[in-house]
């Protein structure tokens, strides 16, 4: 079982009006259970460097099966996961990607980019939890 | 002036509803005039190999002005522009990257990939006619 | 509205010029809105590794909408932005990208690199002052 | 000896002078005997996707020693050079690549994209001949 576009849709929907309600433009990306791209919105104005951003945090979400900020706090110099960032093509390890769960199932996650990491953490948590 | 992502929707939509009509389901990728991803849709079921193809049809159409298809025909062997597909981090060069016009001026792109070459080309023309 | 050539020539011109006046060789690009190349020029004796880092500061200002040097000060060991360098084919996060402006509007980036970054920042910034 | 920053400009002036004259904005860049770029340029309104096409002529013709279309002579199907176009990041084959020579010494490339691989050939040329 897996997100559907229907379903990705409708967390895109919601992770867009946290978005408008803070007042920060987004891009907002999700993937499914084998971590491909179902869907991507740009928000008008959103950075362009965001786009790649948004994706990749879905992804580490994902490839990892955990929140992508959760990476980021193993991959710091000293830490176990140093420099984890260099594989699978470059991820992002800090806060915006989310797991997307159907009851205890991941189902996918969602990458948030475009504003501080809180507000991007912020606008996918919203997201994730419309499902 | 680029297609905003209510447009961008818009044409998607269009798109999605011709791909149900003809009952092949695709992934559906839309660009700005800087050749920026501003929003993409992966129908269920669709290919996953066709969310890079159709994202590249997109780029592809807007780096040169020019439906995709028609960079294939000028890229085949013996052809003026063979092997063109090497540039830019990989080109799509048939069909299924149509261009996004407001009147005269060019607005972005969109690819579609998912089914034979003229499904694509027909799903991307519906929506491009959306707008 | 977008950096056109002209501009790009210009501002590259004063760039140069202020490089001239410190006494070192740079590599000076400019990037339109979009974020695509509009022009570069490598002065004669600046280091051969600095076109790429110029071009890459150029295109990090403008994904973000911000001087390349703001990134870098989120992207460090524990910041919020740790390791954002992995995006978008690789970033420069230290100074010398600088945001094009006219008036309150956004119209491309200027990145600069051969000196120290205090060198790069002075010189981008002159570059960016001509418009 | 390789070309100079002044020497490219100048270059790159016949070319645009050239490209405007046969009503076809270009793309044109310049490597000097290193392969290494010097200069770029694009014209207003010209193709995106030939920024790197440019550059990759004016290396691709600095890599063998000879006009990029005449790789491409000998890397079709069947040829002894077939798909040489992988090599390098992507090299391009098609005419728009010419040396640039200072005699018989070659001191670097030229680039130029944005049109028929006749007309970039020729606006190539002319740049070339401005030594």
């Amino acid at each position: 079982m897996s997100v559907t576009l229907e379903q990705a849709e409708k967390l895109s929907q919601a992770a867009k009006e946290k978005a408008a309600a803070i007042g920060v433009p987004m891009n907002i990306a999700i993937v499914d259970e084998g971590a491909n791209l179902v869907s991507f919105h740009r928000m008008d104005n959103a950075w362009l460097g965001s786009v790649d951003i948004a994706i990749k945090k879905a992804k580490t979400a994902r490839f990892f099966d955990m929140n992508s900020g959760e990476i980021g706090k193993l991959s710091q110099p000293g830490g176990p996961l140093y420099n984890i960032e260099h594989s699978n093509g470059g991820l992002i390890s800090f806060p915006g990607g989310v797991l997307l769960k159907d009851g205890d199932k991941i189902i996918g996650a969602i990458g948030v980019s475009g504003g501080s990491v809180d507000q991007d953490h912020e606008v996918a948590t919203a997201g994730a939890e419309a499902i």
